[in-house]
């Protein structure tokens, strides 16, 4: 029980993730929004809000000067007067620095550097959902005809193959894909609307400021404030929430295919037990399912909305579950990353589970077949009187089928044939990721 | 205490909502999955799988029999057998009858009635927003140059206008009907997939059959088995929470304005207590915050992932929550229209607040005047130390900062120009939502 | 998709619970609300505060008029005042008609009213949990030595019993048992505090008829005003959510042990595929792991805090979230029994599990066995090095290990002696749950 | 955003909670599982299991030794055996190491471990909840008689006192306290039962050695398994989670009290804005609402089922959502504490509310002086006609009654006779308060 688990050094190898403990870490804060007062300062030079020569001075001094995290916590619940107070200290030059942090308001500054910050996040989450999709592609692609009992409710139902199943994963993948643009768009935007949200002191015209600043940071207008107006953030929050349910699903079967009554998917070296030696844990895909649990609840937790102008409790709920859902999110999708180059399907027990000697999972098959001769209603109700029978005389379904209707035409009961439309779902998945994977 | 307010004739009339309940019934259901079966039948005929004659039998017929829903239940949680049972026995005719339901499973019928019922849920919810947004560009307008406090962390913070805060309520609107048309292509569409998604008995080439029955019943095609990927699903249960949220936020400041605190807003006739003559209860902006709180939850257990082919227990998940999660969102569209509708702004409410006699609003705009002499942090400093003394002496700060300063160049102290950027931002939403609004 | 499962007759056999549907019906809900206005009548006159002829009349009369729900609907989203104006208009006695609802205020009634009905959901609830606790006794009792291989991640991990499984399930429900004194002490009380908790009107001495009103219903005098503190509710809520949670956890096991892979459990009639004549899905306990996801939610979305003396938005959202957490922890208990009733353990399958002929299943066993001779990590060792030759040659573990270690005390292999405490476990519940249940 | 605020060096001073960060560090958590290591040696040396002087051996240096977290990370996730490993290293005996962690799995001893922790947890806790309810005694004795207006809806409602308010604060605070004996005895457990709780190889009489273990540690004996039940720790989320409403309906009173709009409350030094010279904002009150936002739904989720003998994915899911809720909770405490000593309430402007001109706040106190000479429904009636006019010629209801109704005993409007039950309410409080303070 450490505050974190993404931060425990105990919990490194399952949960930690270096690269989004950089993005989110104190000094990140710090340098972030630096980045947006320098750059908030060029551009109110350029537009002659400030002097042109402080602006340019400042926007240069914010990429040197150093300003250490510990100092500037206050019980404010706000960082950055602290901060601009702790610059202001930093830079020497008094007639510069008071145009630091001009007009704008705290949660200006904060929100458009979490939008710098999340806009790496989103960059880095779309490397590893590319990486995911791949491996997808691969293994959906390898075992496109490797047959395998498709299961409902639990309960072997018919002929399917492993990758139809491998192709279940990577469509919502690719939704995700697909979004991140317009997400980014809508959501990844600067906030430059002063203390409540009327940018009275920002600008004689703020909103050409806003552009610009836009502009000089890369992200997106708002063309508005949107202070208490969290809509976009709320997207993203979704968006990294979905992550995590579409990685559970793949732990979820991963999880069920490698129960030691399965066997069907053999994972890499890690869940050894302390006590047990024949024993191999499925932790990563047991830690999918986790993370697709936590994140979904902590967006909607986020998604209660604000009030009036800017709304402290509101604000200071997004501080408490954006973060946690961003490292769930990241974790997840790097934690897919390992299991899906580790998951290895073991093609023999998947075949055997196939090959059962009552061959009850040909029963739809064979009441379909059964259609040649009889009325639908009569050929599912033979076959399931015929199913009791090979269940109490321990005999091969197809054949009581086949001995009690000569005439019928039997269906492919093994074989690529038998296996339905599941080779063309798996090829269908990998043509489509392919095909989405060159374009970028 | 009723099993659910939405169904309740006591809470009828803040919970009710007729139209959904109507598209929420179980008749409503029952007529969906048999249009659903008539318009595959029909498909199945033209290509040949079964009889032509019998898919046009079937089609016709599956739009005039009635069937009685209360007949249909099974223990085994799914209502497709039972229904198919009492409509072969309905349509009097075995040799058609047989074909209905042809390879398909239960779970294809159930997802694909659920598109056609969802698609008028959005539509029914299109049509709403746009009448709260046409409500709120009309608001925005009128009252955008409307002096009222803006308030942060409820705090009396700078002069803003009532129409910048109707502004607020309304760009997130504009997000969510802009997104409609993306989400109705991803998330409506037709399930045709078989028992565990590869379509083994429904046709030789299932993929034709299935682009025959999203055209048929005017839905997308998925191009894939999505039985346990709810990626659209979530999608939209996602887009109703955030319905619920935009309009929870109206109501959160529609609730603070109409405290007795504050009298800036006067509503409607409902909330009328039972014992004190003297009040009025906000009651439907209460409502909206309530629905807010209870939807984005929903969407969060919603989300959580499916196992394998089909999953049981996931897809009753989504059974006991997507239905509540329309009522929330449509109800919280349906009383927004109401609440903005009967919200009455009280201007001189709003310009008492701004013209309190020490006018300690204005020390923002003081403190950047100031800077025409002195450094901003000095600035905020005499600024500072000026409020204390107006508090202390009940004297006005704008006089206390013209006779310590009298060659300060004093910001303007009412009208338009005090307002900032807010009348702008008003005027800004209210040309984008009329050009969106008018363009479909 | 229906407005709610458990009211819908299509998912009747599923999710409908008569006893619960008519607890939560609207002319329930009136008729507990008219049940405490006469008791409050009653007490007023035996008091003086109204005359006692008129408390008497109201009393009785609340006991014998009928008012139809219908008409009660208003838009003030209270109930009371419609049902106090359609009382005295039905009581036709406007001398006695006025003291109804003296000095008392809405909240006040519906609180007292729902107290009344909490009270009988909690008797229902009790009720259920024995009955599945009885059922789990006798099964804990019968298969206390029938050999079953306990899974950890999964993974078969030690012999246990199956009993000793039943007793798990079992252990938590007797603690809900046994917190369900001190829960209605404290949460099922009256509320008397009129308009905003200062019982202004309603009494000289309030204290005095709050205690008087408690004990003519029979509910608890809570001391004080508790409109705007629902502790107690919110620990009923905990309470309900937890039951989904215990009987979530034996749905869960059942789906896991009833999956074809496993086999170790056969479940009763329900469950028929519409297209797969051979499968039987365990719909019950899917429907018991659906709402264990769904109603700890709620409980959570109902925790949130109210402000001031009484508030509408939040009293609302414990509108919308109780009533269904009912219906769901109340289903969940009727589930429950079902399941455990119709749940037939299949004791060779368990016991095929364990006879694995690698007999990996001994390894902890055998990996002790050896400390007699190693130290514990060389055991360990040895063990693990034996594991991986046993998996390679296809050979018996603890042959390997008796070949290896010819003088090594080898444990138990089969037999009650090799299944640990699992049927210890399994007695000890046996023997508590006993003691619990003939005590009452 | 940091990855979690409440080890954020920036959000020190609002989220940081040193005493909680120091019982949630990683090295508190291998310091706590040394402990149940050296004490479950002791215990087995004890009972003979293994040798006496072994367990005395290893019961010493596991008080001694320091082990690096830093080094014990492992892909299983589980940190024991890493732990074991490097202990048995760091001994340098092996002929004692050896029977370091003899027969427990990992989860026996993080699982003691934690109940360890969540023992001090508990503690600090309750300390913190006794100083919350001694300070709130302290106000609501000072201010039992302060006149102030009760809000419902927002809306003034009655004559109330301040005193009412608090007493309304603290009585849910009595309740927490009330339960956590039981909750102690009940979910403050060791756990000892092996791979998959069939204790198999941790002595001959394993129920024994459990009630050894739990005497030496000083936590509860569960007698049984609780791998996969997790009511005690639910039972304890649920209470943190409970700890977080409770405070946050103190927070959200004081966000209300302390607007501009209302003043009733004046807060500390906290606060300030970084722009706006006048204003301060209520960080603290702000933070309890936001942690009452976040609390119960982490419980709720930690709330899903486990399944079958031990869970990964639930335990898991487990460690991602205890910690912050641990961390939550504390730090809703804390806040509490220093809201409640930093809250002024400001009495001219409570009495300045009461004293509004028009009175009609005393509507309904007036409407049930009119019963002396008219039924209940028409003394209603004629004051809601006098507050219409009182609202139209800005005349003071009272006198307006007094001039229509001159024979009608007027009721007392000022004093603390005018305030109902309110001060009886705070003080029955202090007096329930107090009480149990000094019982402990």
């Amino acid at each position: 029980m450490s505050t974190s688990v993404f931060d425990s050094t105990l919990h490194r190898d399952l949960f930690g993730d270096g690269e989004i403990a950089r993005l989110l870490s104190d000094s990140a804060e710090v340098r972030a929004m630096m980045l947006v007062l320098g750059a908030l300062a060029k551009a109110q030079g350029q537009a002659g809000i400030i002097p042109e020569i402080s602006g340019q001075f400042l926007h240069r001094a914010t990429m040197e000067i150093q300003i250490d995290p510990t100092g500037l916590a206050g019980m404010n619940g706000v960082v950055v007067p602290g901060l601009v107070a702790a610059m202001r200290t930093a830079l020497e030059a008094p007639e510069h620095a008071q145009y630091l942090h001009w007009g704008a308001t705290s949660q200006d500054i904060q929100d458009t550097a979490q939008s710098l910050r999340l806009r790496q996040v989103l960059a880095l989450m779309e490397a590893r959902l590319r990486e995911v999709l791949t491996a997808l592609t691969d293994l959906a692609e390898s075992h496109a005809e490797t047959p395998q009992a498709a299961r409902t409710y639990g309960q072997v139902a018919v002929p399917s193959s492993f990758g139809a199943l491998v192709a279940s994963w990577g469509w919502p993948i690719l939704r995700l894909l697909e979004r991140l643009p317009d997400l980014r768009r809508h959501a990844l935007c600067v906030s430059l609307s002063g203390a409540a949200g009327t940018a009275s002191q920002l600008a004689p015209d703020p909103a050409a400021l806003r552009a610009a600043l836009a502009e000089g940071l890369g992200l997106s207008d708002p063309q508005r404030s949107w202070h208490a107006d969290r809509s976009g953030i709320i997207e993203i929050a979704q968006w990294l929430a979905s992550v995590t349910t579409t990685m559970g699903k793949l732990g979820e079967d991963v999880l069920r295919l490698s129960r030691s009554d399965v066997g069907e998917v053999q994972l890499g070296a890690a869940g050894a037990s302390s006590t047990m030696p024949q024993k191999q844990n499925p932790v990563a895909a047991s830690a999918l399912v986790a993370l697709a649990r936590v994140a979904p609840a902590q967006a909607g937790v986020l998604s209660l909305p604000h009030g009036e102008a800017r709304d402290g409790a509101a604000w200071f709920t997004e501080w408490l579950t954006l973060p946690p859902l961003v490292s769930a999110s990241a974790r997840s999708s790097a934690l897919a990353v390992d299991v899906v180059r580790s998951v290895t399907p073991k093609a023999e027990a998947m075949a055997a589970r196939l090959n059962d000697p009552l061959g009850l999972i040909h029963a739809e098959a064979l009441s379909f077949a059964l259609t040649a001769t009889l009325r639908r209603p009569d050929a599912q109700a033979e076959v399931k009187r015929l199913t009791k029978e090979a269940i109490a005389s321990c005999r091969s379904l197809p054949e009581l089928v086949a001995e009690a209707h000569p005439d019928a035409p039997l269906p492919p009961l093994s074989g690529a044939d038998a296996l339905g439309q599941a080779p063309r779902e798996a090829r269908d998945f990998v043509t489509k990721a392919r095909e989405f994977l060159s374009d970028a």
